[in-house]
């Protein structure tokens, strides 16, 4: 691993303190981070060294994964970081930052290695990629490379723009786009799972599959976010980068020796043979739906329009549904359903792979009572992947009985790396395998875009539903008219008090 | 379930005591008899009913799953054993027993159906059936059934000839030929794994597996079966009959509403399609062992031809493995490798299904360190399956290690019936799907038979293994020249002790 200077754009924000130092920390605990190693936070704040230091130590303390009671270790640690006060539209401030850096540098004796990790609003972004690049942080002797986080525009127009300014400065390949679900530890399992062994591939294809769900449920409403939310909606905020990337990642198929280019380039051909929706036919396969006021673990929640920073008549979509077909060879006629919301029953993040029943049609009705054999990825809150089989029944002679397997791949707790330590380790290496291409970033939002349309000129109804369901009927209809249902879905009398096991973080993104 | 009585020959002896009343009683207490049963045990010992009644309560308290706690229901049980003293060779003994059946039935007043079990010498068979059939003790008004225990000859002709006898007697469909191995609930299991699941049906091909291996490993030496033994060998004792069973299990595609007719059918099928091997190709495909002196869990035992009761210069086969070719489309191309002898290693019986890396031809050296994925059957002592996949190794980043699934099919241990008791059931029922069907038995003769010949005419060398080892070098050798390996054979270092878990029994089998 080369030398490497982090430089931290929103240094002193939510985000840095709640993902970025404990990512930092834990890597460096499990030595993998570079031998020669500078943070660089930036923040508008009058910060010294030392109060950064303060704060990057109390937010290990509180955040990190790793213990943080060597006291020598963390001072080892806190050592590499130095505060740089930065006003994001100043270019003197970067010139400052660039003798900053090379002093630093200097003083390591290292080449200059330089990662910018833009941790700020997404309309700061253009700004500072082309300050970096007019004020010579980019040096010819070393690499730079521009981390970013969502969102990347607001609709197909906005993305192509984005693009075209951050080209200015950073070529594609020095370009890291965080979707931080590429980075969870069961979805990165998903791709090896597939990749490595032979009767899971064998398996991933039209012949076997009936269709697969990915869900992204969640019980929380708007809360803070309200004014931003309000013109986002779940199919710019969920849909368009996290679970369309989880499409992704379902539907590649990857050789067990494959590059990280193969990774890009397959992602590619997938949105490339993903059918595309013309306007007048996304309400025929996609469902929009907004709570209404109703209960969560039986107490009574407002409906959308009625949360605190919402207009009255919104029509904003806080959950979306919709069938996706692709056009190849492998998955022709296998559907994938694909649903978010917010305030519904349970929150569970969940790719369901249903397969057939080769002996019979497969919308027909289960009268002999076999149910089909499912692969199931649980990717938050619980992380777990299940296999549904069939057993003979030892108490009921001829018959059959469902079972699930769970399928532990004995990773200790202790040595599972959180999403933000897998991404920021990958793009320390320059690994872009687990980020989001522009290639794929761009088809993402030409798919979404007509959707988008149709929902701004009302062509889509929009579909009211209780808080603390499963989203409106509807959704539930769009798979039956194929035969299906969605899975796991729990019926009243079988809900699960208390399924919410995970804190909720207020930074930009709270999934 | 129709009124049955149940007609014991040899019901003082060590299999009925063991295994036949045990069953027997687990049966009623779980409610799986029918209504209306009676036994009549048969034996030239002069016991009373009452003797008998003491004798099977005894067995039960010692050998059966179900607790003999409840006095009432044990007294229940027994009140339905009665005893009559024959010798098998005396027709006036079987019109006694005629009289005394046909009193019990009158009593109970129910239809003459009858069971015969002949837990008895194969040397008995034809006489019984012969006076079963002159005494007319198959009646017209009901049904009649023999149940038969291996061995069914001891070679093709003695096993055509033995069937040509019962056949004056007995119809086929009459004939229910106990294969204890095929009453194994995991032996069942297999079947059903494979019957009612699309994802292992898709698999079950010589599309994805490279090949299969059977073994069933022990670590007695002869015992006191010596005399018999050293006229037997490995090849009729286990092989002919509990091996080439596991091979057609395992090698079987079933519809999961397959009908009893068609698991014969297709077994038949497999048997069909199985290459013969002419005698001079035999020591090509089969390597002949005997053990000689070793230590077993690090004491010295003796080698076989000094065990007492076998002739010092015998060439009998105590090991045998075998390569085994099925010319169908779904196993063209797919090596079974089987094995199984006495003094080995460990005591275990075990199906491993190895699947092929698509990615690279078949014996290529593994040279990327991927495991293939493989499906495991642990069928004794220890029951289980497993499923070896690979995943992404949390702390070697890009490397992939294997991990074992535990395929746990979630029955309680307190439900799972024993081999026998499955068995009787079955026989109760009049269903043969898991009984060793004449197509199959004079196949697997038929099969063998080249092999008999050969070891006869000294055609194949008799190779010497140490006892303690895993068999002679050669049978590994067998597999080598293929590219594969047998799997889970612990390398010298990797030996658990205190792998003998099962008790023995001293009955005309015990394995």
């Amino acid at each position: 691993m080369e030398p490497t200077t982090f430089v931290l754009f929103g240094a002193t924000g939510d985000l840095a303190k709640r993902k970025i130092y404990p990512a930092l920390y834990n890597l460096f605990v499990d030595g993998k981070l570079p031998q020669s190693f500078s943070v660089i936070g930036l923040g508008r704040r009058e910060w010294t060294d030392e109060s950064f230091q303060a704060n990057v130590e109390q937010s290990i303390r509180r955040f990190s994964r790793r213990e943080a009671d060597d006291a020598g270790l963390v001072k080892d640690f806190l050592n590499a970081f130095r505060f740089c006060v930065l006003d994001i539209g100043r270019k003197e401030d970067y010139q400052k930052l660039l003798k900053m850096i090379e002093q630093r540098e200097n003083e390591l004796n290292v080449a200059p290695n330089r990662l910018f990790y833009l941790s700020v609003g997404p309309e700061y972004f253009e700004t500072i990629a082309a300050n970096i690049q007019d004020s010579g942080l980019g040096s010819a002797n070393g690499w730079k490379r521009l981390v970013i986080e969502k969102p990347f525009g607001h609709d197909l127009q906005s993305a192509r723009d984005l693009n075209r300014n951050l080209s200015k400065s950073f070529a594609e390949q020095e370009v890291f786009r965080i979707d931080h679900y590429l980075g969870k530890p069961m979805v990165q399992k998903l791709g090896a799972l597939q990749q490595a062994n032979p009767v899971i591939q064998a398996l991933w294809t039209n012949r076997y599959i009936a269709n697969v769900q990915i869900t992204a449920n969640e019980t929380v409403g708007v809360e803070e976010r309200a004014g931003y939310y309000d013109h986002i909606g779940a199919v710019r905020d969920m849909f368009q980068n996290h679970l369309l990337q989880l499409f992704m990642m379902t539907a590649i198929h990857l050789p067990h020796d494959s590059a990280p280019d193969k990774v890009r380039f397959k992602k590619k051909k997938v949105m490339e043979s993903l059918r595309t929706l013309q306007k007048q036919d996304v309400s025929a396969n996609v469902i929009r739906g907004q709570y209404k006021a109703g209960s969560m673990q039986g107490k009574p929640v407002v409906g959308y329009t009625s949360e605190p920073g919402i207009a009255p008549d919104s029509m904003n979509d806080t959950f979306i549904a919709a069938k996706l077909e692709i056009d190849d060879s492998y998955w022709r006629g296998v559907p994938f359903y694909i649903r978010t919301g917010k305030r519904l029953n349970e929150k569970s993040t969940r790719i369901v792979v249903e397969f057939k029943e080769p002996l019979k049609p497969v919308s027909s009705s289960n009268e002999d009572n076999i149910a089909p054999n499912l692969l199931v990825f649980d990717i938050g809150p619980n992380e777990g992947i299940t296999l549904q089989l069939n057993t003979k029944d030892p108490e009921r002679k001829g018959e059959f009985k469902p079972v699930h397997i769970d399928i532990d791949l004995q990773d200790s707790q202790d040595n599972v790396p959180e999403a933000y330590e897998n991404l920021i380790y990958d793009a320390l290496l320059g690994d872009p395998t687990f980020f989001a291409h522009w290639d794929e970033v761009e088809m993402s939002w030409e798919w979404v875009q007509p959707l988008l349309e149709a929902f701004e000129e009302n062509l889509v109804p929009l579909y009211l539903y209780e808080a603390g369901s499963y989203g409106p009927a509807e959704s539930d209809a769009l798979l039956a008219k194929d035969g299906f249902h969605w899975w796991f879905d729990a019926k009243p009398e079988q809900q699960i008090p208390n399924v919410e096991g995970e804190q909720q973080y207020a930074y930009n993104s709270n999934h």
